[in-house]
């Protein structure tokens, strides 16, 4: 793939590693549509299983998109995590596709803890179920 | 954790702050939408005026949506970086949303230049054009 030898080269990660990468959790980006085109905006997340969960606010733009799912029904989006290095060049990204849908009261309770760093109120609580689940990871041959 | 006036708050940047934070270049992220729902990948990227310029493989996806513009035309997308400290929760992040659409040789040949840091071609060069520039400062008050 490099035709340079000396540069970082992209290697594919599976499933497995993907979900081990992401489990510390922290900070990630969630991608959505809000009737304007795409938008992507940083979220505090935890993972629980093969789920991302995050917290925003209910005033905010992406609280709102989501919260045009039907009841029971899920609205599209995506989780991207990445870590790279600016000396070396080398890192990973990770990327989940699914569908986003709020959770209830009982199920906040119950859900992994997600601490968001802003003060102020993130009562809304979101699970994105991974139905894709891909990453790349770039390093030096 | 600390006690809620300790908490960091968000304030909302201008369009200059903005535009001086991102303008280094270096990783950010494309948000985009591929007919299975918004997806989001890192790139590497400059800043030009008040435009980001992007490279990425010809074959991969972000690729292949973006270049679903007609002729002349561009295909909205967005494009993200932040920055945040683990230590203190501070931090910052940038939206450029806007329409991308690519470039041709003679615009490549007088392009800022974008370094991309994996090896192999990354002859796709894309210009997102910012219809919106936004941010927030995550800080303690």
């Amino acid at each position: 793939m490099a035709s340079d030898s000396a540069q970082p080269v992209l290697e594919e990660l599976d499933r497995e590693e993907c979900l081990r990468l992401i489990a510390p959790g922290g900070i990630g980006r969630i991608a959505f549509e809000d009737g304007e085109g795409p938008a992507v905006v940083p979220v505090n997340y935890a993972v629980d299983g093969e789920s991302v969960l995050f917290r925003t606010s209910l005033q905010g733009r992406l609280s709102r998109s989501l919260m045009t799912a039907v009841p029971g029904g899920k609205v599209r989006a995506a989780f991207e995590v990445d870590a790279f290095e600016d000396s070396t060049h080398e890192g990973w990204s990770v990327l989940v596709r699914g569908g986003a849908r709020p959770l209830d009261d009982e199920e906040k309770e119950r859900a992994v803890r997600v601490d968001p760093w802003p003060g102020g109120e993130r009562e809304a609580w979101f699970s994105l179920a991974g139905m894709e689940i891909s990453g790349r990871r770039l390093r030096r041959p």
